[in-house]
């Protein structure tokens, strides 16, 4: 890494022209208050410099970023059949229209692509700063980022996120909580239909999952693994309720999954929660609008991605804060969860 | 507008450092196939021209556009409400990944903020092209962007877009074939859940819904005019289903105001498509999964963000694309629709 990548400051431009910081931006954003001449001074200093008004990271003051950067390592097609992303970004968005600064996002294949764009995002001086989301094991996105100095949120647990500062919600806890709750009504075979693998916050609840059953004597709770679409659910839940030793209550790892699992189990007739319990997670207005209405792990996702919002200014101006929770998603039971079936 | 607007180009640093255009981006970009003299003479060249190589706006090719624009009009919690919007934007992303390109989000109180908005993404070269949604009857957008000269595409139908390239679905066609279809059914009360009065697609569907009602004879066509949100179609719903004259059909103008209908319907002990038939609107893969399915207009979100991006991309490297359409939405019956009860 050669080159001019020290970032001319509006600070040197007001010293070259002679005059206030104040003055530079009123003259860069064709205010009034600076006389025709002064205006052509600090022109002619911004040139010489080789500053442009950028409008982005941090240019007119400490306080202004006129971007924040968040890439999504996910299909096009996907983001758009799940809520999360959706909420997650109005809760992003509520943040950045108070300080007049946009979001730039991206779809990327997979994380090198993601490595690559933020650097040039971050030397392209596109961009304030970054959200960083879904977290695999040995990440290599953090140490990439930390050697470049990108100020950056973690969205996903401490154990994930290495040393950036993180935003997270305590999905062990939540999962374990569901598994107690759906044992607690009765239920001995419970299964989960979840995200994919290699993801961090998915391995996390399989694993709470399955010590959960584990401590209630429970076994054989299947899991499968999913993309999060709700064909996908629909599909899982088909082969679930299928089996042999069929579940009589399914964990999901989103909304749309329960909502296609409860489409599923009225195709085969089957009666929700009387024949079968399906407890959602997230809990998007979905779980509210149908009939029955869905139990669900609630969380509050636009309210989640205001305050990882709010924690990337914290990092950005400083001092960097602490990791820190945001509410574990909590049991909201409504229509769709009851004791199990008799002959179950 | 005094000042420098004049934007320096990658030719005239070129020129200036007695290089190749290549040869800068190369420098820029931090790659082999420059020698450190050379680097250090195009990185002077840019300075003294106060260029930046701010992989934006066309900055380093003719073909290199770093990020477009996005501004939407709505609360930010309604926009994580509303399949739509991602939808079209994970179509917009599709093709902005082959690109490399990003998207530039902003969510906007009102038309004055995305007019002011827009400028300073133009002017301060964080953009190379935008995209305009939500078009209003003489939308002040119009003028104020074709004077910035600011290439961009517009959403919605020609008479609302003024001389915009405009990218649009023929939403009067599909009202129509949507009324025409229950009536031929035999439905004589059809109702409709539209969006807010003001947008100028809701005002032409509404158009559309109330001339074909005429058309057909059948008065009384009640409208209820919403802001997109489940919850306020479910509102909408009941208020019709608790009317003296219950309409027997029910047209929507999105898919998650039909599953809260499907919802509300349900919670009354009413059978969808035996007592009441629900026709939904965009039809994302919610209208599958519901049980039973959700008959909809059809309409593909996801290649109309596509396309869409494909005529900002046209109008930015020009000839300007003349408008054009998008297939309009289709009839998909499924199995929310059936002929009204006798008793209707």
């Amino acid at each position: 890494m050669s080159a001019p990548t020290r970032r001319i400051t509006i600070k040197e431009v007001a010293a070259r022209a002679g005059v206030s910081k104040g003055a530079v931006s009123l003259a860069f954003n064709h205010k009034p208050g600076v006389s025709d001449a002064t205006r052509e001074r600090i022109f002619e200093a911004a040139r010489e410099l080789g500053w442009a008004p950028n409008l982005t990271a941090r240019s007119l003051s400490n306080q202004r970023v006129g971007a924040i950067g968040l890439a999504i390592c996910r299909p096009a097609r996907l983001l758009g059949l799940e809520p999360f992303y959706m909420e997650f970004i109005s809760g992003i968005e509520s943040v950045l229209a108070d300080r007049s600064c946009s979001l730039l996002l991206r779809l990327v294949r997979d994380l090198e692509e993601e490595i690559a764009l933020q650097e040039s995002w971050w030397k392209g001086r596109l961009i304030g700063g970054s959200i960083l989301v879904d977290f695999h094991d040995n990440d290599p996105r953090v140490p990439a980022l930390q050697q470049l100095g990108l100020p950056a949120v973690a969205v996903g647990h401490p154990s994930l996120t290495g040393g950036l500062p993180s935003v997270w919600t305590d999905d062990a806890t939540a999962a374990a909580e569901a598994v107690r709750y759906l044992a607690a009504l009765g239920h001995r075979r419970i299964a989960r239909v979840g995200g994919p693998d290699g993801l961090g916050h998915s391995a996390i609840r399989a694993a709470a999952f399955e010590s959960t059953m584990r401590d209630l004597g429970l076994d054989g709770g299947r899991q499968i693994a999913t993309g999060f679409a709700g064909e996908e659910g629909a599909r899982a839940t088909r082969s679930l309720l299928l089996s042999a030793d069929r579940p009589t209550a399914i964990l999901y790892d989103n909304d749309i999954m329960a909502v296609a699992g409860a489409g599923v189990a009225a195709e085969m007739g089957l009666s929700v929660p009387a024949d079968v319990s399906l407890l959602a997670w997230d809990d998007s207005q979905l779980c509210r609008l149908t009939h029955p209405t869905l139990s669900a792990m609630s969380h509050d996702v636009h309210s989640f991605g205001t305050e990882v919002a709010r924690t990337l200014f914290d990092v950005i101006n400083g001092p960097v804060p602490a990791s820190h929770q945001v509410p574990t998603p909590s049991l909201t039971p409504r229509g769709s969860t009851a004791p199990p079936p008799r002959t179950g």
